[in-house]
């Protein structure tokens, strides 16, 4: 190993090495890429011990940092969570291959035999921050793809990653794919964020996974592409047709289910003729329910509701609370949506189909509900297996990212001594 | 108009009206498109002498400036190639309109229906040098696939695309479309390019089509993502199994049709055992038909052949030249082009198909010939209509660009009241 204050140097070689290893995994056998995932399962549980220990470790370091309790509950690792991890790389190991799959074929007049298939993206980078799992996650997906991946985990989970990272590269070298496929920066300094961000020659997609500090230092730094996950600034919208029984499901389940997902309702806009008959029932069970409920300046009839700030439009709350605006149309909801929204998941709850429409196709969110809960943002609800997270941008992949979108495409064009006139 | 001296103020301006134009394209009725470009065509026809007498302005600024004979043939417009524009831009307004279309739908055991639908990108940026034609092409493209355009063309061709664009302009008008839908930079300051490619909050992607000028400055400048248009360094394999007959008409067409086009042959690598039964003849041909041949050692004894140097390896000639070279095996062949390839086009002439497969497996270009003509690689070709380019990188668009590649996608998902258990 190089030496680690020399990070630049470090970087580079590590770049070197996943270059290397993705040109080998391009065409690794489907079954070798199942068996390392498999492996890496086996030895993930018969080190579960090891990694307990290891995680002990990142509690203490934690502790000492001051983390939240909630921070501190996403870097813990037990033995059911270990668990989870296992099933998660045999789930994945399991998944359909994409690489090599036939997206399309077609002829053409000139004789052309087209196909469109799929290929990995080459070298994919992973900054992420507490929780240890999207090591063995993220690792596995980009396998599965045919991809090597740089991961750089967050100080907190060092040794966590570091434990569960051995696994992963105990399950390559049994399956005989390079060790070098699945790679950790081993490193805490930051200094190394910054250098992958540049590794324009040695990492072809950076995936972000965290909090605002780590999206602007992308934004500001990343001369590599990167998959854009912002966070869920996401809106349920009361129609004036919407059905009282399902805003009431959907917008309860939306909000309270899971309060610190990224799918999780943060804004509930409610139609002015729809608030007497809809939205009062709505708001007082959320209020029942222990919901903060900020609401602007008609909701204050409504005893117990708070007043909102500007700060609460467009705030991610993570938590039990909601920012809550009466509005006069669809048109309405919608300019309201795009101007705090972070084009994740949006919802409509309505039972007029051309409302829906409407809401469908002017907003531009990753993912819209129309009388769903904005819970079911998740690679898994949507069948495509384990997902790496939940894109925003535009480009390459949007919405849950599982192991096909992390990969290319390329054509193969079969002739028979063809040629062009 | 904004003092077009302060370039950020003046970029800005047409940046926010490209988004606000953008948010109106996103859901225009595919008939508009449609009838914004047919009545583009007509203007363009109708005004066709003012778009000669423009012309002649840049011919002279062009030859003022000392341009290439093939620059100057580039920036010429006749009344046959103003026909060809007006064909492009009805041939595009024909097409299917890709926004809206369902990629993918599927059920889920939740009771939710997820259908996977394209939406446009957004606002694209085009950058690109002197051909005045590609202001229509790219133009239109975008428009079909409900993006707004910002088109900034080359100086040596800036009286010939304001002519041009004023009859896009003439067409969106006509159909009540938004004017800002198509922008072209309104200055030959060079600042308006480097402005662009760092206006992140108004150009959701670049295209870049140009000389490696252009693509080294979008290399190092570009915050904004980019679909990497790189040079076409494009190889012709003959295998020890290529058929003699094929092989030669491959290797004239791809190298000899059209010399100026990125799908044309810039090296030919030969297999050892090939070289007397097939190799000899193809050089032989190259040779008669004008074409220089830059051989290797083994190639000097070939009378004619002259000596390649290291530069002639990756060199992209887009002239009656050719590099070529000996190798040892396929895997020699594949090694040299993953060297010294631009990841555009390359080829393998062969009747073993383990070679084909083992050469379309193992390389990943956009896209990989088997006993086909490089300089198919085109969207016409391809059967995609009109192309923007042809793109060499991994993300999100590859090979030919056309309307369905410039948009991207999001999940409308519907249920019934439906939550997450």
């Amino acid at each position: 190993m190089k030496d680690q204050t020399d990070i630049p140097a470090l970087m580079a070689e590590i770049g070197r090495r996943a270059r290397a290893a993705a040109a080998e995994l391009a065409f690794a056998a489907p079954e070798a890429k199942a068996r390392a995932l498999n492996a890496a399962a086996d030895a993930v549980w018969s080190h579960r011990t090891d990694i307990v220990e290891a995680n002990a470790q990142d509690m203490d370091y934690g502790r000492d940092k001051g983390l939240s309790d909630a921070m501190m509950d996403r870097l813990l690792l037990t033995e059911d969570r270990i668990k989870s991890i296992c099933d998660g790389l045999r789930a994945i190991a399991a998944q359909d291959d994409p690489v090599g799959q036939v997206m399309a074929e077609w002829d053409r007049p000139s004789g052309l035999h087209i196909r469109r298939v799929r290929t990995p993206l080459g070298v994919v980078g992973v900054i992420y921050e507490s929780r240890p799992n999207v090591t063995a996650d993220a690792g596995a997906l980009c396998l599965k793809a045919g991809n090597a991946v740089i991961l750089r985990g967050g100080s907190e989970s060092f040794h966590s990653s570091t434990a569960i990272h051995a696994c992963l590269v105990e399950g390559l070298r049994a399956a005989g794919l390079p060790e070098d496929a699945i790679q950790l920066v081993p490193t805490r300094d930051r200094a190394a964020v910054s250098e992958m961000l540049a590794m324009t020659g040695f990492i072809d997609v950076i995936v972000p996974r965290g909090g605002k500090g780590l999206v602007g230092l992308v934004q500001r730094e990343a001369r590599v592409p990167v998959f854009a996950h912002l966070e869920g600034i996401v809106h349920v919208y009361l129609d004036k047709e919407a059905d009282p029984v399902k805003a009431l499901k959907v917008v309860m389940n939306a909000k309270t289910r899971r309060t610190g997902i990224c799918g999780a309702a943060e804004c509930l806009l409610i139609h002015r003729e729809a608030l007497d008959t809809v939205g009062q029932g709505v708001i007082r069970a959320l209020l029942d329910a222990g919901v903060e409920v900020r609401g602007d300046g008609t909701l204050q009839a409504i005893s117990g509701v708070r007043q909102a700030t500007e700060s609460d439009w467009g705030c991610e709350y993570l938590d039990m609370k909601i920012a809550a605006k009466v509005v006069d149309s669809i048109d309405d909801a919608i300019a309201h949506i795009r101007r705090y929204g972070s084009q994740h998941t949006d919802c409509i709850v309505t039972e007029d189909q051309d409302a829906a429409d409407r809401f469908m196709t002017r907003l531009d969110s990753a993912i819209l509900m129309h009388n769903a809960s904005t819970q079911f943002a998740d690679g898994g609800e949507f069948g495509m297996g384990a997902e790496i997270g939940i894109a925003t941008g535009k480009m390459h992949a949007r919405g849950p990212v599982g192991a096909e979108q992390l990969t290319s495409f390329k054509y193969l064009v079969t002739g028979d001594g063809t040629v062009r006139p």
